[in-house]
């Protein structure tokens, strides 16, 4: 709403179209002018994807099409996981993305984005062994599936991701490049609230309790920043402290603490290139992800 | 040569264009007219991939273009097969494709099509687990990423296959779905010796001891033919005979013989809706597949 206030040229622009058919789709694309710029979501937008929104809304320029998906995308949820919890705010979500300057919503369904008998997938071997890959197995198959589909029906000249998800970014790029994509990857910074948590859909699972302790997770990975700039070398020992802090914190489980190379997110021993301290926590019913890059 | 004596507008085309490069293929693509129609290959062409190419310049209409793609694929080769052997008559190759209407070759180096850390792949799980895919594991894997390189890269309209390598086509007709591209796939008929012989680059390594009896395969198939018109429908029955015929073949080692669904590629029992048999053997160096379907 912001932006909309601020700028006069958004508030003009029609209102945007809810395509919720590939067919729909299909025919807004033909006519659509370049650049064409796609901000992939799952919903549930907050002011994290209202800042990628507003992003691509600067890169398409006045006269580009931004275009927002909207897709709870099954593949990439395990059994036990939040697929069918996760929230889908539609009406929400529709505002959100008029206020910050999208031309159009992209909101397939399932049963048209996955026939019954799909059979074809897109898998990364490499930098999906770790972190998040390691701990949601075939979550960045499902990624990377989607992506290729919704790059293929969007075809994109850009597409914005936040950096939040690094692991996924890493793969994203990595799959642009091996596949050949025609498609730009753009990562934009996360967005966090005043007390240091990084925005996610997910946060709204937390109780006000879980919710009043989730900084702390950031603020842990801030204490390994800390021992890294005075001069401590050992992954081992920062993965220790890290530990150290989530356990402290009231109701947390850990998933997963990992200091990995930035470039290929193996792990790493020692602290002399450019590595990444990543975390997962349960923290009630939500799953939260963070991570601090370093460059020693 | 035929078709370009016979067709004056053809010969009239300039010449046809080398494009090593992604970046000079990328060039080319900007300013290419649609359609475009892409041909890809393995190169070592013979007059089946004439008529591939024959069929893409119909396509292609006058205005249009066909791209021709010669790439042997490194990753749809098994460590033991002939990957290092498979032929390369650049210049022969050039030839076809000038004679037969091609506007541009598309020829790049495997350094390009594979940076050392490749680690995405295009993965079919349902149609491959037979056939040729349980008999060379990764082969359709390797095919449907080096398919999804060229598609983006070339970004054609139309993609033209041949039928002889059935399974190829179910699967690529099943990934162009499972992952919306854009592409059409057609499928042209498979081109046979006069006796019977199916057009394989593989056909140059056999002896002519071999290639004498090579066209038993096309007629061990016929002769299952012969039996489901006087009204066999047991599978297993089809598939003794069609081992019997083969193995008289002198030299002949049967690598599969199988009677599947047309659709799902499964294994039948009851041949009472399509089918196809297939088959595929190795004689002397070469691994020569062959099949033929039924509509009962």
């Amino acid at each position: 709403m912001k932006t909309a206030e601020k700028s006069g040229t958004v508030s003009r622009r029609p209102p945007v179209r809810l395509l919720s058919s590939l067919a729909s789709l299909a025919r807004f694309r033909r006519t659509a002018p370049s650049p064409v710029v796609l901000v992939p979501t799952m919903g549930a937008l907050h002011r994290g994807h209202a800042a990628l929104i507003a992003d691509a809304r600067k890169r398409a320029g006045r006269n580009g099409t931004v275009v927002v998906s909207i897709f709870v995308n099954p593949t990439q949820f395990g059994p036990d996981e939040d697929f069918e919890a996760y929230p889908r705010p539609v009406a929400h979500d529709r505002k959100i993305c008029a206020d910050h300057g999208a031309d159009a919503i992209f909101l397939p369904s399932v049963a048209e984005m996955y026939p019954v008998e799909a059979s074809v997938f897109v898998e990364e071997g490499s930098l999906s062994r770790f972190l998040c890959g390691s701990a949601r197995p075939g979550h960045f198959r499902g990624v990377c599936t989607v992506c290729t589909k919704l790059f293929h029906l969007v075809d994109p000249d850009v597409a914005i991701f936040g950096e939040k998800d690094f692991q996924q970014l890493a793969i994203l790029r990595r799959m642009v490049r091996d596949l050949n994509f025609r498609v730009k990857i753009v990562e934009h910074p996360t967005v966090r609230e005043s007390d240091g948590l990084a925005l996610s859909s997910r946060n709204q699972y937390l109780t006000p309790e879980e919710r009043a302790v989730a900084p702390r997770i950031q603020a842990a990975l801030q204490d390994c920043g800390k021992r890294v700039e005075t001069g401590e070398r050992s992954a081992a020992k920062v993965v220790v402290a890290l530990r150290r802090s989530i356990d402290r914190i009231p109701g947390a489980r850990l998933d997963y603490a990992e200091v990995v190379d930035t470039e290929t997110l193996a792990p790493v021993r020692r602290l002399d290139h450019p590595f990444t301290v990543a975390v997962s926590v349960f923290l009630g019913k939500a799953r939260l992800i963070d991570h601090l890059s370093f460059k020693p």
